[in-house]
């Protein structure tokens, strides 16, 4: 069907996953507090009841987005390179992978990561991000404790700056920005060998 | 002089460093935008025409305080070992420092990092924030010119990564957290080692 009117959406031309794509963008200007159904019945270019037809309200779309951003993260834990092989060479594709998904998901994982406040979806999430980061953790620890990483650095400590470096594209990177050559690729290049060997070229 | 009432500070128990103090905790909680006058005279417990004794208004009290955050940022470049010897260990030097002053000046460097928008002052904060950026990714580039550090990382892409591990802190640093042992020794030194080094064992 030909949309005679492409500046305002028809109704029946969206579906949960393009009112989504709507939904995270105006979460992450407005952030979600601050976003009401009115917002999002602007932004979509659709009423209210259309929204309605579609979801419960504003808790259920969070849910939606952030779990989004949450099932590819965890989906990561459960490939084969995760799941099996020494410690140190899991955590290397789980960096390499989280990097990857935080790029090909840029807005779903940057709503869960700003995600702060009391209602209960939002707590959900906060606590599954911290089970995720916990997963992370616990495979670093397992890389220290048979030898292919250091024992000087707190397993704890280096996870959060791991996570500080992942995490801090969210604030830096734009896809289609002037950042010639920083694809998704070079980028998790980089912080897999920030984060395991260094960036000191090494002695002979 | 005894202060016979602490809840309620006199207007002339105030200096500006004081009245600094309370308003980055506003700025932080609030945001600059969000922060008027009247919160920050409800925060200090003294009259808006006390604060306006001391300072011009808003926005002064932002230059001061991001001004803080800034000259400490900037006195590093200026410190011995940042300004003369190999690049490498000048560079190691100043990721070590700006980690060290990011803690000894949280509340300052997090308004700092937070800062947006389109009054002058923010403007101002985000130029020379940026400035301090390209010294530490120009120092990068000149130590992999001098063969000290590794070509295959561009110098943009990992000052960005250190400066994502460093600016993390903000996030989950807490002082008087459950960290123990995480002093700002111990976060320099894992900063240093994860950004040069490398977590993994190296081979001998």
């Amino acid at each position: 069907m030909v949309d005679i009117n492409p500046t305002r959406p028809r109704r029946d031309s969206y579906t949960v996953e393009t009112l989504l794509a709507v939904t995270v963008k105006v979460f992450n200007e407005r952030g979600y507090d601050g976003t009401s159904m009115e917002d999002l019945s602007r932004a979509a270019g659709i009423s209210k009841s259309s929204i309605y037809h579609h979801v419960r309200g504003k808790e259920e779309l969070l849910n939606l987005a952030v779990g989004r951003a949450l099932d590819s993260l965890f989906g990561i834990l459960d490939e084969p390179a995760a799941a099996a092989g020494p410690a140190a060479a899991r955590l290397e594709h789980v960096v390499r992978r989280t990097t990857e998904v935080l790029i090909a998901e840029l807005p779903y994982v940057t709503l869960l990561l700003r995600v702060r406040g009391n209602t209960s979806a939002e707590q959900w999430a906060l606590r599954r991000r911290r089970e995720f980061d916990h997963h992370v953790a616990e495979l670093l620890a397992a890389a220290v404790r048979s030898g292919e990483l250091r024992a000087d650095v707190d397993p704890r400590l280096a996870t959060r700056l791991i996570f500080g470096m992942i995490n801090s594209l969210v604030e830096w990177y734009r896809p289609e920005g002037d950042d010639k050559g920083a694809d998704a690729e070079q980028i998790a290049d980089a912080v897999v060998e920030l984060s395991l060997s260094g960036l000191r070229v090494p002695r002979d």
